[in-house]
């Protein structure tokens, strides 16, 4: 299968380098200097083991000249999507898929602009990375990557399933994947986004009362958005879950923590974000995300202390 | 008349130091060092032309034993409003006024806890003061003290008003101060709330495309809140009004920042919290104060970075 995989931060290492076992996987990034070292010297996975593998997709800055691939993945940084597609569309034929597994929900909508509905594959995956260096991936822990479709049946997916689990990245397709989207987004959109917000470890907001009583705030708005749109969440359950995120990783931190500390820009619009165009389509209120996403883009921007 | 002022920060000492012109004005305050000070040595106020003049009235720690006032003022931030005047409960008499010109609104509900709704005295002071040592006030600008009720006319106050004006406080009474108190509360609970939350000078506030989104939010539903108690505003002019202020003064810090930066417990609930509870009152909804209120509070009680 021809696989494009779009950025090789963390996830896209890992992912372009284990699909490269059984495929021809080419990884398309703008830093010239990790092109170059992918090409040279290839890309290295440390595995949680201390094993460490090296592997050989091909590398470009440009697909220019390039003809469809199989399957696209995109692992930008969300904001980033568009244009990286927009600038790749060479390699975007009549049977392309697009897949993302990106934080947040509701990335189907901008991945509309390139392939029909029926192309693109949303999912989850429960895998954990990080950059270690130019070219270096490690992986902190493995898991399931679910996968499905906003229109059709999720089983025509199989075949990008089975080549994902065949290269060691196990994978299933399901119809529900939507929801499982949803729940994995409820952490992200109140405990996560509080941390950056306040910009305090992911314990202080389970400890500290007016923390949580806005983190289940942003939760009941998260169900009801969620319920708008035909997905039935529990309100209590989900608050436990998020309450069990922050009380085990009490010193936790987040990206949207670090984004925000580093006055990089943060990923609000697609967790967050996801929230409020969600509300807006399923004619639910969601003023607290509303106002949590415009304070974090007023963070962004705010001169150093 | 006889006058107990509580609280002797800058507000508390240019008024107690005024009144004890022509009145027998008591000093009520927690600091030892500072009421010894002023027995001994009397409260300066350093006036803006350069001049400075020392007064006189008399300090105390407790007023046990002390008989009822006339008036009693209202000078200790909000949040130690309910304490101090239940330390203090000797002074009220039946015939006793209390006076509140603290910053924010609605702080007639807690003074009816100690005294009938007709003996309330509501307004707002133009003055400026800041402390500028122990017993010595900065008098940094004058202007007009109104003050009205919040049941019967306010033309039964022109006792106190007149005290006010022979003392150099030019004072008035009027039937609409409490639409005065809200005319004054829309910047502090939009940019000052904002500028706390953001950690940034006023500036920033109307030159940050998302700031601005979230204060003319936050304006809205205040003039809303404001309607549904019967008090009409504009919301234009109120939006241009506040801009106005921050882009008059792009480098000011206010007093919530302060706060905040330096771990302080700050006024949030009398601000920003008026506007909920007006909201709780005429029934409309004020998410966006609800989630800034809590969002600053969750911001006092977070470790030093």
């Amino acid at each position: 299968m021809k696989i494009a995989v779009l950025g090789s931060g963390a996830m896209g290492g890992l992912y372009s380098s284990y699909l490269s076992r059984h495929n021809e996987v080419t990884v398309i990034d703008v830093n010239a200097a990790l092109v170059e070292k992918v090409n040279a010297e290839g890309l290295e996975v440390q595995e949680p083991d201390g094993t460490s593998n090296v592997f050989h997709p091909h590398a470009v800055l440009s697909t220019e000249g390039m003809e469809p691939v199989d399957l696209i993945i995109v692992f930008v940084k969300a904001m980033f999507s568009e244009g990286a597609l927009n600038n790749n569309k060479g390699i975007i034929g009549p049977d392309t898929y697009i897949m993302t597994l990106q934080n947040g929900s509701g990335h189907e909508d901008l991945l509309g602009k390139f392939v029909p509905q029926d192309h693109i594959i949303i999912g989850t995956t429960q895998h954990n990375a990080s950059v270690a260096g130019l070219g270096v991936t490690k992986h902190g822990g493995s898991g399931m990557t679910h996968m499905g479709c906003v229109v059709g049946e999720a089983a025509r997916l199989q075949k990008f399933a089975d080549t994902f689990t065949e290269c060691g990245l196990e994978a299933d397709v399901s119809d529900g994947v939507q929801k499982m989207i949803w729940n994995k987004l409820f952490t992200n959109v109140s405990a996560s986004a509080l941390t950056g917000a306040l910009q305090v470890p992911l314990g202080y907001i389970s400890s500290n009362e007016h923390a949580w009583k806005l983190c289940c705030q942003l939760i009941r708005e998260a169900v009801d958005a969620a319920a708008g749109l035909g997905m039935d969440f529990d309100y209590d359950e989900k608050v436990a879950e998020v309450k069990a995120v922050c009380d085990k990783s009490p010193n936790g931190l987040t990206s949207i923590y670090a984004d925000l500390r580093d006055g990089r820009r943060s990923e609000v619009d697609t967790i967050s974000g996801s929230v409020v165009r969600a509300g807006k389509k399923s004619g639910v209120a969601t003023p607290s995300h509303e106002s949590l996403v415009e304070l974090i883009h007023a963070m962004e921007g705010r001169p150093k202390a």
